[in-house]
Formats: structure tokens, sequence, C-alpha cells
């Protein structure tokens, strides 16, 4: 159910009409949109009578919501979603380009990562902490030494830090150190850290799930939203099919099926859905061509040496290269990639 | 690395050999077995040297293990596993059968359940007390008492209890209450809770990820395994596919594949893979004659009012006649249904 | 639209029924029934009124077919269809054994196999004369030739022969020459050479393609049908999906859902499935718990020497041993493998 | 095997080895390259000697292929083929456009819609004559009719027309009106129409399977090559997976990995890959910015009424935008869209 509120109506309306919700034992998600604003149920368990609410002052009308998903759908919210990190603005025509090493390996590392990513126009800086690994014989990443060193690399750059949290003591730490907290493709059903995430202050990213479907993907974002956290990021990131000439088949054409259904930005990442360097640039572009929000890409200057993934990051040239066509791109497309002034 | 013991060797050469392995810096499992003792070795980033090992006393050949997942591996250990939970034996030519609910609704529904379980044959009970849903606004499950409640179904029944951890303080409460510890296919590759599970006392049931390879699936497990918890049950419980007749894409085949791969019992999930009644009991009676060491099916009373998964849960007759089957399957294939005398 | 002829009506109301829908322009498809017989129209674009039928003399009653597939349904022919080749029954409670090489490869091979599939109590005889393969460089077949060996072979055993057709000149080939024509999974929407196939008086064995819904599956069926073939028998192959583990993945679960929405009887083909010797047997028997009406494997005395599809050829004993836990499982699940008295 | 001649050879040189590799009972596939002159071998069952070439006048060295496709792989020929259909150019960084309808309808549909897709800048004409269609019961195309309406149209606007061959006598039809020989996804491992279509004059355009991996797909095309017609142009068109939120999934990344392995062009259907009108355009821009060598889109000016796949038809205007937005692109991407002066 989503209650509109009149253009006219006053703070004690909106005040009294999250009251009303509130006693009835459900959830109020107050909405504030350029119109008008909106107040979202949730927690109730079958359908509510729309004029139990109509008859309150300010009311304007309450509709159903047809959608399983209600917080993340266009119908409560028809403007699109736009997230301030920092100086950075995602959203809302940006092209954002969230670059870095898959892992954070050492400060050195990371400074150097961090500046190039700068100098190329790169807009965030992404680096795992956490490594969630197939194996438990792998590297499992430097943990909170290395949310300070990305925290070292913010302050140096100006660029706003995405890492991955795993589990709440880990969401804990990236909370504390980064600005982005990113839920990766492997615990996106991951309910318990959903909910943790949703409490959090902090935007999240959250990737797609290798097998789920949109609506999958919709509903994990309302457990952000449904928890109170409205800065959500979707992330696609390829999806297990028969198909073996890639790592993951990038779902492209989620893109504009996500926008039309939703009001959050929607990124893509070509690094891990197509494993390959040389396939990332065309992977990337074709993301901007299909209206994706922004890009999340891997770049490390030695990926021989990379500590994981390393066939997937691109060198700092291709790095240069590719936000030079983005930029070109960006132009024809209207999609802006400069800074925020 | 695999160290296989001398058939003579003394408990104090499996110590020292033990030791040795640990002041090496790597972590020492000991996985004895019908003839002689061997001793996998984790921890290690490279390849080791064999001679190291051949020369300690006790010692017969030290064998590199080819794949990546080691202590899950029929070349670490040749036996099947057998696992005692209770009264009752799985593995080891033995076909189990876990039933109940899928959600634990009323201390009545489960003793009532338990009671015709036990009645119909079946040798473990299920029941959700914390439920992974897709929806932040569905049922999420009746937590602790429903752990109380399940507690009480097998005090009266003498059923050995299965349910479901969805995070740590559920797997607190699961581990209390449950004699088996289930992880979902949704957390699969959850690797925090992973950890967790491995260093429980209880054994675990982890069923496969909807989208997850074989390898993906015994690496799972290896983490379960790599933390000192040797008691693992693996599940199959569909796949996600194109096919969209059923839920999910039952991948049966993946049965002799694992016996021939893994020491670990492989069960079938016959419930959530097919979504609908009439489907479970052709894919139960599959699953014994494709070899499966045991299945987990949901029954209810009174499925219509089920708070969850209602269509796919067998009515008391159902589940009556399928046990009746698979006795006289499991005679003709040699799996024992029966009791442990 | 299904026309349900009285019980008490007469050849001479079938006879007027049917030219009434011939002389709309529709087709008309006289299903005999053990109770009564209906009259499938197609050829219609729009839907029918049913009165138009029902005021003729013996219509009991005229009913709209609520799925796109028509003739092929259940609603259509509740009874299941039995299909006489030779002396072999197939569908009705019988479960049928196809057996033999991938390919027929010399006279002397195909009398050795068919003698074995004889004797282990096989019930077909299956022989490639055209394959299609992926390759244009790879061995497709000896033709006709192959055909004639076929034969000699069914007049030597018995045994009533299966083998596939690729184009209009091979069906003309195997039509002459063969008892049932195989269409295989990648020729299942190759809509001309279905049609051809419609209008032959041989049985017809269609595979499913490996990314055939259940719906194209049946909707494929149907064009056989629509051209007034009745006697065709559906195949299950395995399906393509992400799972590496085995070839295809074989979707058994498909078995009970053909025969919940239609009358033909329905196979299973364990062989091309999985693609490994060892787990045919497994997925054969799962086939038959499953309710499958028959299977299709490979037989080879010296797979390693086969021009085709070597491993996954059973062992002349590993088949000997399938047939008697096939004869032990179906005594046990009432399907008949015993020969038709 | 690939037979490099040298720089400097001769005709005649050429002739000889083309001769003794004919004399040995194989296939030899002169391809003329910017530099020198290779030989393809095909038709051998084993490995050959490449000293057995290296011997004779002319040659500089013989290779082995390491692929299973031997002729559309980059490493017999280098330089990416260019194909010429009327004053069209296909491939070498041309972006080409083929437009239509699904099915051609009326005379007075095809001109009107070729006549828009002249103007908006389109390349080519495409049009169903004949339509393999899932039931048996829906419209199949309007066949030899059709294509003298295609035929008029390119007439009346100069572009060259593309339509689909269902079987052989489709074949011969629309070889004789046509320009461009459709096969479609449901036919690619129709080898019997492959080989037909590969002993045509006409150039093939060749859509994946939607099972189809990559190797499958090039193997097709192999098909063609080996029978010797070189001008295929390849189409990726969605695949088969779990995701349904459009009819198949795109495999954009398909694109740089054909590019790396062949030399043939590779485009892209949108229109049957996404089903809904308002992805086409964004994937279609997405194709061109990953770098595909062209489209394939349907335009419709009234597609609630079309025939078949209307809800996937562009409108005129759309088509326009469409155009418009793949110029400026093709300028930032180096690839022409302008016509061949």
């Amino acid at each position: 159910m989503l209650v509109v509120m009149k253009k006219d109506s006053t703070p004690d309306d909106l005040k009294r009409v999250v009251r009303f919700i509130e006693d009835l034992g459900y959830r109020a998600h107050p909405i504030p949109g350029a119109e008008r604003t909106a107040v979202g149920i949730t927690g109730n368990s079958g359908s509510l009578d729309p004029t139990m609410f109509e008859v309150l002052p300010g009311v304007a009308q309450a509709l159903p919501v047809t959608q399983p998903y209600k917080l993340v759908s266009r119908e409560v919210k028809p403007e699109p979603t736009r997230i301030r990190v920092g100086s950075v603005e995602i959203g809302g025509g940006r092209f954002s380009v969230i670059a870095g090493p898959c892992a954070v390996e050492s400060e050195a590392q990371i400074l150097t990562i961090a500046r190039l990513v700068k100098q190329a126009g790169g807009h965030l800086l992404r680096g795992g902490a956490f490594k969630p690994r197939t194996s438990p014989y792998s590297f499992q990443g430097l943990g909170e030494q290395a949310l300070r060193w990305l925290a070292r690399a913010r302050e140096e750059t100006g660029l706003p830090v995405v890492s991955e949290a795993v589990d709440e003591a880990s969401l804990r730490l990236v909370e504390e150190h980064a600005d982005i907290i990113q839920i990766g493709a492997r615990n996106m059903q991951n309910f318990s850290l959903l909910r943790a995430a949703g409490r959090s202050g902090r935007p999240v990213l959250l990737k797609r799930g290798m097998s789920a479907s949109l609506e999958d993907f919709l509903m994990s974002a309302e457990y952000l939203l449904s928890e109170g956290n409205y800065n959500v990021i979707l992330c696609e990131r390829g999806i297990r099919t028969f198909s073996q000439h890639s790592r993951f088949t990038l779902d492209l054409s989620v893109v504009p099926v996500v926008q039309k259904k939703s009001h959050l930005p929607i990124f893509v990442d070509p690094s891990h859905a197509t494993g390959v360097r040389d396939r990332v640039a065309p992977m990337a572009r074709a993301a901007l061509a299909a209206g994706a929000d922004g890009i999340m890409v891997e770049v490390h200057p030695a990926p021989d040496r990379a500590l994981s993934d390393g066939p997937q990051a691109l060198l700092p040239t291709q790095f240069e290269q590719l936000m030079a066509q983005l930029r070109a791109l960006g132009s024809v497309l209207e999609r802006r990639l400069e800074p925020v002034s």
C-alpha cells in the first residue's frame, strides 16, 4: 500500500499518517518526491483497505502496490534515486566508474592504483578487504588493515571507497572505514546480512546473484529498503548459463528492465562477468550504451602478480583508454562523466 | 598432500606426524580408515615435498591430492563416510528418509507430523525454525520456540531433528536444540556461516546452491571439513535452468558423480526441486534408484493451510505409500531402510 | 476444439461430423477411445462456437482445448497411447528397452550387438545410419548400407529397429528399412522434417531438443500428430545447463509432467544425457522408478573402437546386469518388461 | 592443416599444391590474403605430416590448426572477412543495419517498410517468407509470393534482401529471389540444410542456436565454409537461460570472443533476444559499442496488427531515432554507417 500525500499537505499531516500506520502495527516509509511525498506501508500480511487512509487529513489517495517488491518499485517512487557519496553523485543522468584492484594487497599497491584511477577520471575506488572465495585455502583478504589503507587512499585522492562485507563483523568494519558497502553475488540472499546492511547509514552496492531472477534481485534490494536504507545501487555481474566462452554470461538487457521497474541506479561489472581482460572494455562500453548508471571494473598495474582474479584486471593504459572512450560515448548519449561541480 | 600411515604404525607415530605438520604452520587432519590412518594437510599455499614426510617413522607414503577439494575427496578417504545421529545411521548402504513440514507452525502441528513420520517408517524429522525467504514480508519462521517444539517431538518419537541455520545466531540455537544443522541452498557460499558450522560438533546437511557447479558444492563442503567437522551430508535440491515445468531442475545425475569423487553421503530433496506434490514421489523413487543415500521430503497434514511451501508437501497417506514403495525398491537395490538394530 | 461423440453414436454420425469440419476448411482428427470417440479440430485460426457442433446428431459436447497443443493433450485423449511395433507393445504399463550402438559400423557389429540385446531381454534395436555431427569432418554414418544391415539384424533376432532420419532423403530410407523413425534433438524444431515424418506410416521417436521447454517439445509432437501420425514416442535426453559434471543435465522430472499433460509415451535416453558409461545404469534405473515408459541406451562390445560416442556405451555385461535390475524394479513398480505373449 | 604459400609463389605453385592435396583424397580451400595465399586442408581423419607439403615448390610452411573449426578460424585467415552484397559492404570496420518486418504480409506492407528503412539509413531489408513456428497452427509465411514482393522492394529502394530458408525447397527459392540466405536459430544444427546452403553462391547469415556453445556455432559455420561458401555472417540472437525478464538472454560478450577466434563478421539481433520493443534500442546501441559488425532489427508501422512477433518490432519513429544514435556512436567508435561510395 502506498499513501500519497496532497501537494499542500503539512508536515503534521505526514506525521499523523506515519503514526496511524505504526499504531496499526505496520511500518511507515516516507518517500519524499519532487512533486509530493508518499508513504510506503510494509509489514502487513494481507491487503489493506485504502479508505482507512484516504480519510486522514492531507492524504490524496492510497494505492495498492501490484509488485511483490514495494519500496524499490517505480510505482512507489517514480523519480530515479540519486545517491551522494562525498563529492560524487550516482544516478540521475550520471555515469560513474568504480575502479580498483580485486583485493587490496599493500598500502603501496592501493595508493598507486587510486592515483591512476583518479588521474584517468574514475569516480570511486574499489578494493577487497574481505574476499569470499570458493576454496577455503585461497587468499581471503587482508581485513581491517586493507580498509585502513583504502581510507588513506581516499584521503589522498578524494575518491570515495567501495568495499565488500561478507558477514556482520566485516560489515561493522566496512561501515567504519569505507563509503559504500558492497554485498557480493554469493551473499545476495544472505538475508541476515541484508538486514544488517539495511540498518546501516552507508549506501549499499548490491550485486545480483549468479542465478537470481530479476524479481529475486529486486526482493533482496527490498530487504535493504525495508530496514530503512534507501541508498541502494544494483549491480549486474553475469549469470550462470551453459555458455562457457566467458566466466559468466553478462545479462546486459537487465539494465533497461530494471530502469523500468525500479527507481534504483543499476551498475554493471564487466570484469567478473567476462573474467578476461580484453573483453572488459567492449562490455563496459556496451553497459554505457545500454543505459547503465555506471560500471565497476578491476584495474591492476601488475595483474600477473595479483593475489586474486589477475586475468580480468585492466592494465593502467587500458583503463585510461576505456575512460576516454566512455567520455566520448557519454557525450553522445547524454551521460555525464565529468566531476560534480 | 595426504600422508598415509603404515598399517603397523603406532599412535605415537601419528602424533609425531601431526606435530611435524603443525610446526610447519599447516593444519593436520587425521582420517582413520578401515585399513590404515591417513593425515590430510591443509593450509599450505604451494605444493609440498613428499620426502619431507616419508622419512618420518610410521609413514608409508605422502601423496599429492590432485583435486582442488582435499578432505572431501575419495583420494583422501576411500571408504564412504557413515554418520551416526542418535539411533540412526546415515550412509554405508542405508537409505534414510528425513521428513517433516517446511516450517514448524505450532507444537501440535510438529507433534502430529512427527508421529506420522515415525509411524510410516521415516528416520529423521525436519522442520524449519528460521526460514530464508525471498521477500522480507514473508513468514520467516518461529525461531527458538520452534526449536523447542522440535526437541519435544524428538523426545516423544525418538526421531533425530534436522533444522536450518541462517546466520551465526541461529546456528548457536540450532546446535543447542537440533541434531543436524542444515545449511540451505542460498547460504551454500556464505563462507562465514560455513566456517562457524565447521566448528560445530553437530553433523551438517549442506544443500547445493541453485547455480553451484559440482566443484563449488564440494568446495563448500571442504570449508566444513577444513574446520574439523567431518560429518557432512550433501543434498541435491535442484538447479536453476531455462526449464520451467518444475520450480528447479533436479540434477539427479550428480548422485553417481558425487559418489565417485567424494566419500560423503549424498541426499536428494525432491520437494523443493519440483515444487509440486504429485512429482515428489516419482523423484524420491528415482533418487533411491540412482543410488542416493537418502531423501528429504516435506509432509503436512493440511498443506492448504501451511505457512510456507504448501503445494509441495506430501499428504500423510502419500507419504505412507511412498515409504512402502521405497522399502520395496530398497530390498531390490540393496539399500536398507529398516531401523538400526 | 474437441468434439466428443455420444456413446451410442453411429459411424455415420462420426462421418457427418468429420465432413462438417472439413467443409468449414478445418482438419478433423477422429480419436477413438475406450469409452467413446472424440474428434479433434485443427486448422482454425480463432476460437470456434461449440454450439455449431453440438447440434449435430451423435455429438455429446464440444469442448475448447485450453492448451496450445491439442492432439497431444490428455484433454483430447485421456487414455495413454499404446504403440504396437512388430511383436512389441510400447506404453500402457510396459517398460521397453531400446538398445544398440550409437552408429552401425559393420554387418558383423550390428548382428553381434542385436544378439546380445535380444539375449539380455531388450525389446528394440537402435543403430545410427545417418549421424548428425557437430563437425563436418566427423564420421557421418554409413547410410543406406547400415539400414540394410539393421534390417538383417531384425530378421535374425525379431527385434524391431529404430534409426534416425536427418532430412527428407534419409527419412524415405529409414521409413523403408526401419520400424521406428527417430528425430534427433538437433532436429526437434526442423518443422519441415517433422511434417514429413507426420505423413509417414511409421511410429516416430521424437527427442527433446537440448533447450526445448516442455511446451516446445509437445508442440513439436503436435506437428507430427497434426499431419496424421498419432504413433509418437517422446524421449528426454538431457538439457543444456551450466552444470558441467555431465554432458547434459537429464531432466527426469519431465516424466511425470509429460504423463499428466499428454497421452504419449515418454522415454529417457541416459546415454546421451550423461555421456559417461558408469552413470548410465543409475539414470536408467531412475527413469524406470520415475515412471518412464522405456529407455534408449547405447551398448557396444568394444566401445574404445566405436566410431562415435564410445565413452557412453555400456559394455555387454553391464547391459545384462542393467536388464536384470530393471526387471527386478519393474516387478516392484508394476512395469512389465517381459515379452508380449 | 594450413599450407601457407610464399609471397613470391606463382599461380602454378598454388595449383600444384591444390592438386597434391586432392590426390591425397582431401579437400583444398585456397584462402587469398592481403599478404599471401594459404590453403586449408579438410577431410583428413588424422593429423598430417607438415613436411609432406613443405617440400612442394612455393610453400612457406605447413601449420596444424589447433581448433576443431578450421576454415572459420583466425589462424587460417587473419584478416576479417568483408562481404559485398550489391552496393553494401559488410565487415571491415562497417556497421550494417538489416531491418524490416518479421514476416512479409503484403506487397504494400513490405514496400512501405522498405522505404522507411532506406530513408532512415538502413542498409539491408529483412522479411520472412518462410517462418519456422513453434506451433503447427501458427502463420507460417507467404512463401514465394513474399519473396517476389521483397525483390520488388529491392528494385525500388536498392536495399539488398535477407530472407530465411527452412529446408531445401525454400532454400532454392530464397537463393533465387533474395541476396542473403538466413539460416535460423532452430536450424543451426540442421546439417543437411547447412550443406545445401554451403553449396549456394549467396552469402549466408547464420543465427546462433538458442543453446549453442560458441564452438557449436563456429562448427556450424564450418559446415558452410567446408562446402565452399566463404561468405558467412554470424548472428547472436539470445540464448536460453533461467532468466525470464526477457525472451532470451542476449549473450553480447560473444562478440569480442568471436572476433578473436574467427575472421567472420558477427551481427546481433536484439529484437528476437529481448522480445520487447523498448529494450531493442538499448541492446542495439550496446551491440555497436561492444564492437559488432551490424544488427538485425524488426520494424513495423502497425505492430499491433503484425502476423508474428509484433511486440518486438520498432515503430518507424523509434527506428529513425535508433539510426541517428547509431550514427553518432559509430562516429565515436570508428564504425562507419554511411553508404559505400
